[in-house]
């Protein structure tokens, strides 16, 4: 017997990036932060008072819209809080692309789209980027003739780091009919001299839908809190009509107030980030593992096919470093590794050293 | 220009009951237990060591699923824990039901669930309950004919507090073909004298998907942590597919956790519910509110019409304790009223002998 709805009897689930429990692992398969929390997020946690918890929290999470709308100069009208950034995504969906209808993303992308397509029996559409790993020339027009009813791009994407202008965002979205959903899971570790603000598109194009999250720059992968921005039309829906009524929990609320409040204190984070990507890419490069400028938290190294990029996956593990491989087309040579502690990629590095023989 | 799927913006959405910020309200209008989290739950959130917040939380929340099936004597498999009751609702509908296809539940009922079958573009049957808050004889019946994919209980049953023996329940599940989803958000304020244990049922009904939540029981419904139980086959679709890839947030989990192995001080809590729900009946009786036997921890009365239930709802908020009162058919002469502790009840029952002149 199977109760379940054919397309999702027929469907995979995403599979999660492993969460080892060993604290003893070097863990750089899924993006999170090197560096703890603000401490105010800290002092926001020892100051919970358990016996509030008995009450519902407020449901639309206005506290941190507040907080969150004061950081990008905006209005609260303008965000909607999320149980980390999988929500918004799921919700735009929801909200706006009725089954049989058609999302359209790039190929190579995130891998939970085709996971939350399939949920609500859409179709995906994955338009290949072209050999470096930019937007090809006809995507827009691809996306047209798919009939898509929302475009999902991740920017910086992943899982290359490569970096889309905020020009480029605005002129899809001024062509294109539906929804432009721009992925920010990453934005945060963007080279402040590029001056990308996605943000400030809001304005003009009513259909711009940024998703931001607290999981990667804000180093809250654990608390999963995440918020969609975008005009107040486009917000609307999903904040009084698809979400869950209580989605975002009390606890969450007050540290991510925290977190963004402090954002001074992540900001420094992020700048260290960026340091180590430099000197990462550096010795990924001088051990022959070409990897492409990345404006993530992450490279996406080339592991030469004398080695094998599953093969080198496997022996990392073996010595207790976890990075990410992709058993998909055009990534089955390559290896996601996010950047993490000096400490932690100077591990890295001698290890791969001693594996490759050098 | 509206981006919304055509059935998302002909809908409305749910309205929460009221959440007042001022800690003065006596607040008896969305069922919060009166009385505080565990011991237990206070020391696990204190132990929370804030760097751990950096990685993700466990997908499956295995350790919560494990504490919970100890409790219940099945296994792991047979839960799917959520971010709270909500989600498993919407999860459930999600999973089973296709857009188009029919649920079945009582009226009146719980007033989300026409929020979430709008969402998922589904039709809602609502059978009526007969005079006495009864089933009618025909519900079954109604199901079948309406082709439901999916009945829908709430047991004990909201807003009234009636509760179907486990039997009628049994009976149900093997005459329906489609899932039967019972909804107990309150079943820890049953009095224990009346043997009802829904949880054997699953070993013999694949179909039977019982909802369970942390908010009212174990005083946590800021926490927003409930999960589902029901056969491995059931569950597993939730588990694996459907399910936002980090539905639980670490710290949520480990309180979760903490509150189920230490529910022999929430068990204090519902017997104490239970003394307070006798004298509050009496009390409410008194004063010629009639108000019926009630399983959960409120308490539906009826409101003189030379009073008014909306008017009387109105006057309590003036003097700062809030009820709920429902412009719903059949409901508009009563008022939903939670089972408060000892002093708010006095505070409640002392407000209302001034208002109505005894």
């Amino acid at each position: 017997m199977t109760l379940e709805r054919p397309n999702i009897a027929r469907m995979h689930g995403y599979t999660p990036g492993e969460q080892p429990d060993a604290a003893t692992t070097i863990k750089l398969n899924t993006n999170e932060n090197p560096y703890p929390p603000s401490p105010q997020v800290a002092a926001a946690l020892a100051a919970i008072d358990i016996a509030s918890l008995r009450r519902y929290p407020p449901p639309l999470a206005t506290p941190f819209r507040q907080a969150a709308s004061a950081y990008h100069g905006i209005s609260p009208d303008n965000i909607v809080a999320t149980n980390g950034g999988d929500e918004l995504l799921r919700l735009a969906i929801t909200t706006f692309v009725d089954s049989g209808e058609t999302i359209v993303t790039t190929q190579p992308s995130y891998s939970l789209y085709p996971v939350l397509a399939d949920v609500q029996s859409c179709q995906l559409v994955e338009l290949p980027l072209d050999d470096d790993w930019r937007m090809p020339q006809d995507f827009l027009a691809g996306a047209i003739a798919a009939q898509a009813k929302m475009i999902i791009l991740v920017n910086p994407h992943a899982p290359t780091g490569c970096l889309l202008p905020a020009t480029y965002l605005a002129q899809l979205a001024s062509a294109f009919s539906g929804v432009l959903l721009v992925d920010e899971a990453y934005v945060d570790f963007v080279d402040p001299e590029l001056g990308y603000d996605s943000v400030a598109l809001i304005r003009e194009h009513e259909n711009i839908l940024i998703l931001r999250t607290m999981s990667k720059g804000y180093s809250l992968a654990g608390l999963r809190f995440g918020y969609g921005i975008g005009a107040a039309s486009l917000i609307n829906p999903m904040l009084y009509k698809t979400r869950d009524s209580y989605n975002t929990d009390f606890i969450a609320q007050r540290l991510a107030t925290a977190a963004i409040e402090s954002v001074d204190y992540a900001r420094n984070t992020w700048r260290q980030v960026r340091e180590q990507r430099s000197r990462l890419r550096e010795g990924l490069n001088a051990l022959g593992l070409g990897t492409g400028d990345s404006q993530s938290n992450f490279l996406l190294a080339t592991i030469p096919d004398a080695i094998g990029a599953e093969t080198l996956y496997k022996q990392l593990k073996a010595h207790h470093i976890l990075v990410r491989y992709f058993d998909q087309p055009r990534l089955r040579d390559k290896l996601r590794i996010t950047v993490g502690s000096a400490e932690e990629n100077q591990t890295l590095l001698q290890t791969l050293r001693a594996l490759l023989g050098q």
